[in-house]
């Protein structure tokens, strides 16, 4: 296991004009391989303080990866810094204006003469090529620590990273990962429960809350396969009513995902309609691509009248119930499933607040419901006064769509355990066509 | 000005579990309040090293600010660190556990004894009640240098800054800011736009790409106030066509406010009628609390089965033109507000991709029709192969609202000049009712 030290140059990085997200990337890819980053440091555009940072970064470490200050304006000056590191001349180099010209070429701009100051590198560095964008890399030695010195656009960081990282650490036994999802479960639940089971010495388990979800990793050295396997289905086991399903490469899903793969293999169609959601369940269903072989359509009915025309939920039955009830949103998923030809629907009505609470239903007070042939599903979620509107919406968006998956793979009761959801119910039953 | 610098402890800053991002609040609170925060350290938790950074950090700065590591378990040792570098023992604080009790009271749990690590603190350390969380804050003075040391928990890390913050820091001159958000143009040329005004001395201009939008900020002391508005309202006037509005008090409106704002304005309400923004449209505008006086509903009409049952549009429209047409986006629109009870309307088709482009309608191509009484518009964007499926839908929902906004407001030719948009006409004329 090597250790990484990484340094980010930038003011825009410190004076709150851009959130600094490599290093959060560069330390999950260094855990995945076998690594580990042992700290990250953000500094201005000044030239003395970048290289003092810099030699403090070699400090034990086996590698220093350098993000940020290769573009062509006078205030990138990274390959400056780094040039007075190693105490070298900076020296153009003629295929990286080459490749610099193509660039511009193909763009069909012509280059500026300041793009000019992007071909420049310490003398003893080795170029690396930047497929994706303008600024090419390098890599630079000091005291025998390589420098790996990449743009700070994070798809261009992350993409020369892949594909350097790997020839300059150490090679480091290889692990095998098991990584699942969860959704409606809290990170120090979710330990809780996983530690009924003992963790055998040389696997290692972390939890990471990724909202709305709470991701599990459970790793082990290759050889530990076995065991790995073994404790993974021990483990887990526990957690079924919250692991969303894994692909074929056992990649999880997202909870949209989860849907349009069960709608698929049943050959069904989904219909949505949302009223607090206000088409956050249509939209994570048709941010997937090639969604709409299992989502039909949806309709947003936020207003009441939209509810009755759109849907056909009695208008007397909204001034008896409210419209937000039990009632009123089987109502809606039976109108959708009946009017926008799909052969599931789900609907969704509920007090996103911050106004429009009462005592009987207060803010976070929401109700789904999911429609098939066969029977007919209601929830009441109770998403408390301490959430956010844009928590309310989102957890109940989560919370539908997994009732949606979980009733299509005949399990529908397993959303009772369900964060927030306070009760649940079949209103009807059917035979499934 | 005085400079900060930061400290934040954590192994799952450095692993790819947590991403950082006090470190960008602070930068920003500290730029706006006329400071600047000098370096950011990330470490893991290991006491010697903690101790080192924080050494490092006090060295030419007015203060550090600590995340981290407060917390109630054995790797939270920020406290243990700083006692290590103030040459302190830690001492239980009796005013710490009667709040810590009072919490846990208030919840309805028992407190874990462990959690009584929370009210250790360095005896000569002041301690810093959390009115938002169980971990105490304290600040301790190293070598004259104060030590501002908070939760890492972002909402916590804030409120308690945002209060202690002032008394810690010297005072700075006032400034002023003037800040404004435009969407459908790119950082660069929005700077060079604005370089045609020559910026007076003392007066500072930054910009701020955070997506869909660019912020610009124009600071100055408050004694050059009136340089300030001259500047501003110079230096701004060209970049009109791509302006949010700002509310009341002066704050930038996101493109979603700003459509409910002109329809409250007016007295309307709109309907959306989406395709490939996916119910995009709907979400950004019921997002905003209070919703419902502007929104009607909306459709998510992904299949042309849809299109035509819900809205309208004949078939053979749909075959003669394509699903993806100003005709059908025109139609889409029209059909919307005739049906969904609105009096204004907005429709969008397109290819989000990868799939389903072809020569004519390669991915990135998407009409955007938005209907009013007096008149309808049609614009296409061509938002290329190099953005994602993301990226074309995020960049079509703004692209969308901020045509509605314009055409309100009786400006809707402004829309020819949003980035990616190909044309823009006049589709029908009428008399606004």
């Amino acid at each position: 296991m090597a250790m990484v030290n990484m340094v980010c140059i930038g003011d825009e990085l410190l004076d709150g004009r851009t959130r600094e997200g490599n290093g959060f990337w560069l330390g999950g890819w260094l855990r995945r391989a076998g690594h580990r980053l042992g700290s990250v440091t953000l500094v201005a555009d000044d030239r003395a303080n970048i290289v003092a940072a810099l030699r403090r970064a070699t400090s034990g470490a086996a590698l220093v990866v350098v993000s940020g200050g290769l573009g062509p304006t006078l205030d990138d000056i990274t390959r400056d810094a780094i040039a007075d590191l190693l105490g070298d001349e900076l020296r153009a180099d003629a295929g990286s204006e080459e490749r610099l010209r193509a660039k511009f070429g193909r763009f069909g701009r012509p280059m500026p003469d300041n793009n000019l100051r992007q071909t420049l590198f310490p003398a003893s560095s080795r170029v690396v090529p930047n497929p994706v964008g303008t600024a090419d890399c390098f890599v630079a030695t000091f005291e025998g620590i390589p420098l790996l010195v990449l743009p700070g656009v994070p798809y261009e960081f992350e993409t020369v990273a892949k594909l350097e990282l790997p020839e300059l650490l150490p090679a480091a036994a290889p692990r095998r990962f098991i990584t699942r999802r969860t959704a409606g479960i809290g990170e120090s639940d979710l330990a809780r429960r996983m530690e009924a089971v003992p963790c055998p010495d040389g696997l290692h388990v972390t939890w990471c809350a990724s909202h709305p979800y709470v991701e599990v990793e459970i790793s082990a050295a290759a050889t530990d396969d076995e065991a790995l396997t073994a404790y993974a289905s021990a483990a887990l086991a526990p957690l079924a009513p919250w692991l969303l399903p894994v692909d074929a490469e056992g990649a999880a899903l997202s909870a949209a995902a989860a849907v349009l793969a069960a709608l698929r293999q049943k050959g069904l169609r989904i219909a949505t309609a949302e009223s607090c959601t206000g088409g956050g369940i249509a939209k994570e269903l048709t941010e997937i691509a090639g969604s709409s072989d299992g989502f039909a359509c949806g309709v947003v009915t936020y207003s009441n009248r939209s509810k009755s025309e759109l849907l056909g939920v009695p208008a007397a039955l909204i001034k008896a119930e409210g419209a937000v009830s039990s009632a009123v949103a089987s109502a809606m998923a039976e109108g959708a499933r009946a009017r926008l030809g799909a052969e599931v629907a789900v609907a969704v009505t509920g007090v996103a607040g911050p106004g429009g609470g009462s005592e009987a239903k207060p803010v976070g007070t929401v109700y789904v419901a999911v429609s098939v042939a066969a029977s007919g599903w209601v929830m009441k979620l109770s998403l408390g006064r301490s959430r956010s509107r844009r928590q309310i919406r989102e957890t109940s968006t989560v919370a539908a769509l997994r009732l949606v998956e979980r009733l299509l793979a005949g399990r529908p009761e397993e959303l009772e355990h369900f964060g927030g959801v306070a009760s649940l119910r079949c209103y009807r039953s059917g035979t499934f066509r």
